[in-house]
C-alpha cells in the first residue's frame, strides 16, 4: 500500500521520525538513576510500547485505565505495569486483580482509603498481591491525596492491607507540563517535586518502604528527570509529538500526521477536507496545515475541516491535505489504525488496541 | 444487567425519552408534504435508525460518509440512503457503485465536477447508476457550490452523465440551526431556502428533473420542515438532544447522558469522576451535571472530569455522576456501545456500528 491509497481520514505515523523521538528519549535516561515508564495512553498502540521498551532505560509501561493495562498484559508488551490512576466502579479492582493473578506485576494509585479497600477485597479474593503508590496532589486540579500528613497516613493504612504493598508514591505536575517558558516550568515542577519528596521522606521516616517516585511527562522529562530522589518519568507524548508540545524547547519531532481529502473548494481562499473533530479533537486548539504556507484551519465540524488557503493556491477537489494534531492522545483515540510510513510506503497498519473503551465491545447485546 | 453494574465511563440511552422524541418528530411530519430523512451521523448506530423509521413520516435515511452508507445498508435498516457529502478520494466513489450493485438506491451530494467525474466512473465500472443531490452553498462556510448559476451549470453536466441521475439539490443552512433566537433563526433559515428554492426553481425551468430538496437540521425541522418546497429535513441529534441544542425552545427531552464513577474528593468543594474528554467532548462546551444542584465541570481532561461541587455534598469516590454532553454525534462517536435503559434496568446494549472509521479495522496489519 502506498500513500496515495489510504481511505481518509487517516493518522500517519513518519516511522523515521518516530524511531528518532524513541532513541532520543531513550538516551537521555540512559546511565541516570532515574529511568523512563512510557505512558500507553498517548497511542494505545503494543507495536509503538514495544519499541519503546526495545529502546531500553525502561522499567516498564504506565496506563491510565484498567483496560489500557489489560491490552498490555494481553499482547505481551510488558509485565511491569503502573495504571498511574485511581481504580474504582463496578468490575475495576477484580480486573486489577486478575492482571495479577496472570503475573503482571501491577502497581496502581490510590488516594482515597475507599479505593484501597476496593482493591484489597479483590486481590484477596483472587489470593494475590499489587503493589500501590500513593497518589499525591503536587498541584494540578485533578487527583491525588494532600501531601505530608494525609499521603502518610495512607500510606500508613495501605502498608497495614493484606493483599496491597505499599510500592512509594507518585505526583504528576500536569499543571506544569506545558508551560512554555523554560524557567517558570522549571520553578513549577520543581515546586511540585519538592513536595512530593517530602512526601516521600516522611514515609520512610515512618519506616514505610517507598522504592518509587513516580512523576512526569513528556514537558517535564529533562527537569523533573534530573532531580534526585524521582526513579521514574511517565512521559508519552514525545514518542509522536503534537503542536501543543511542539512549543516548547523539546527535542522531539512531529511524527504524526492526520491525512484528509479535500472535498470541496467553494472560493478562492477556502478549501474544505474530510478531517473535522471526528478525526483530530480540538481541546488544544485547532490543527496546523503542514507544508502549505500561510494556510490554516479555520473550523472544524463533525466531518470536516474548514481551511483557509492562499489567493493563489492550486488546491482542488481530490487533493490531500495533512494537519498536525495540536493533541495526539484524544485525537489517536478517534481511529482504528495507525498507518506507519517510511517515505510514500505503508510499512504496516498499527491496530489501535486501547481505543476507546475496549470492555464496552464484551457487552454488546 | 443494571445501571449500577455499568463499567464507566458509559453513554446511557433513557429508553422511554428517545421513544417520545422519536414519536414527537415522526408526528411533526405526518400529513405534510415534507418528510423526515433522520441523519445516522448523529448516533451512528441501527437499532436507533430503526426505530426512526419503523415510526413513519421518513423518506429513508442521511449519511455523512460512505461506511456510514455501508453499515445502514449491511445491517437492512434502508435501502433508500443519502450521502448528505462530497464523496472523493481513494475507494470512496467504488465502494459508493457497489452499495448501488447492492440493491441500494444510493443518492450523493456533488459540489464539483472532479466529484461527478469520479462517482460516473465508478458508477459505470460497475454498470450501476446511482442518483445526485447539487449541493448548494447556502451560507455555512463549509461545502456546496454557489447557489443560481454556478449550481445549475453543476447540475447540467450531472444530468449529462451516464451513471448519474440528477435528483435535486441539497443546503444545509448549520449556520441557522444553532441560533437560540427563534425569529432570527427563523429569518436566517429563511433566507437559506430562498437561495436553495430559487436554484431548483432554476435548474426545473432548464428542464432539468429536481424532485428532492433536502435541508434542515433538528434546530430548525419546524421553519425549514414548513417551507413549501423543502422535500425533506436532515435532522439527526433530535432523538437523543444534548445541552448546546436544549438551549433552543425544541420539544425533545435529553435522553442521553454519560455515566461516571467518582475516582477521587480531593478538596470539600471538587471531585473527580472518569469521564474525560476521552469519554464526552467539549466541542460545543464543558457537558453540564445531571441531578446535582450548583455543580458544574470546571474542566475536562484526557481521562478526567473535574468537578467543582456545592461545600456540603457527600459526594465520595465510589459513588456515580452523570453528565449531559453538549455535542451527542462526536460523543457518541468515542464510544462503542449505547447502554439503554428502563429505569434501572438495562435492556440493551446497542452497537455503535458505524463508529470512528470502519474501514480502518479491515485494513489493519
Amino acid at each position: 500500500m502506498k500513500l496515495c491509497d489510504i481511505p481518509t481520514p487517516a493518522l500517519l505515523v513518519d516511522r523515521q521520525a518516530m524511531e528518532r523521538n524513541i532513541q532520543l528519549m531513550a538516551a537521555f535516561f540512559r546511565g541516570r538513576p532515574c529511568k523512563l515508564r512510557p505512558h500507553f495512553k498517548a497511542h494505545k498502540t503494543p507495536a509503538i510500547a514495544r519499541r519503546q521498551l526495545a529502546a531500553g532505560s525502561c522499567t516498564g509501561i504506565t496506563c491510565a485505565t484498567v483496560s489500557e493495562a489489560e491490552v498490555v498484559a494481553t499482547a505481551g508488551v510488558s509485565a511491569d505495569i503502573l495504571i498511574a490512576n485511581e481504580v474504582l466502579g463496578p468490575g475495576k479492582a477484580m480486573r486489577v486483580a486478575k492482571l495479577a493473578a496472570g503475573g503482571a506485576d501491577i502497581k496502581v494509585a490510590v488516594d482515597s482509603s475507599t479505593a484501597a479497600s476496593e482493591l484489597a477485597e479483590a486481590v484477596r479474593a483472587a489470593a494475590v498481591e499489587i503493589g500501590v503508590l500513593v497518589d499525591v496532589n503536587v498541584g494540578l486540579p485533578r487527583c491525588g491525596i494532600a501531601p505530608g500528613g494525609p499521603a502518610l497516613e495512607l500510606a500508613g493504612q495501605v502498608a497495614s492491607t493484606e493483599g496491597l504493598r505499599l510500592r512509594g508514591v507518585m505526583g504528576y505536575e500536569g499543571h506544569a507540563v506545558a508551560i512554555t517558558d523554560r524557567e517558570a516550568r522549571e520553578a513549577a515542577a520543581g515546586y511540585s517535586m519538592e513536595q512530593l519528596l517530602a512526601t516521600a521522606r516522611m514515609i520512610r521516616e515512618a519506616g514505610l518502604s517507598c522504592d518509587i517516585v513516580s512523576a512526569g511527562g513528556t514537558g517535564t522529562y529533562d527537569i523533573t528527570g534530573r532531580i534526585e530522589g524521582i526513579t521514574e518519568i511517565q512521559a508519552g507524548s514525545y514518542v509522536l509529538m503534537d503542536t501543543a508540545y511542539a512549543k516548547l524547547d523539546l527535542p522531539f519531532e512531529r511524527a504524526l500526521s492526520l491525512l484528509g481529502t479535500v472535498l470541496s473548494r467553494p472560493g478562492p481562499t477556502i478549501c474544505v477536507t474530510d478531517s473535522g473533530h471526528k478525526a483530530c479533537t480540538e481541546d488544544h486548539g485547532n490543527p496546523s496545515v503542514k507544508g502549505i504556507e500561510g494556510a490554516f484551519v479555520l473550523l472544524l465540524s463533525d466531518e470536516h475541516a474548514t481551511i483557509m488557503l492562499p489567493a493563489d493556491s492550486p488546491i482542488a477537489p481530490g487533493d490531500r491535505i495533512e494537519l498536525w494534531p495540536s493533541h495526539i492522545d484524544p485525537t489517536i483515540n478517534l481511529h482504528d489504525a495507525l498507518f506507519v510510513l517510511d517515505g510514500d510506503e505503508v510499512t504496516d497498519v498499527w491496530p489501535i488496541a486501547a481505543r476507546g473503551y475496549p470492555e464496552q465491545r464484551t457487552l454488546l447485546s
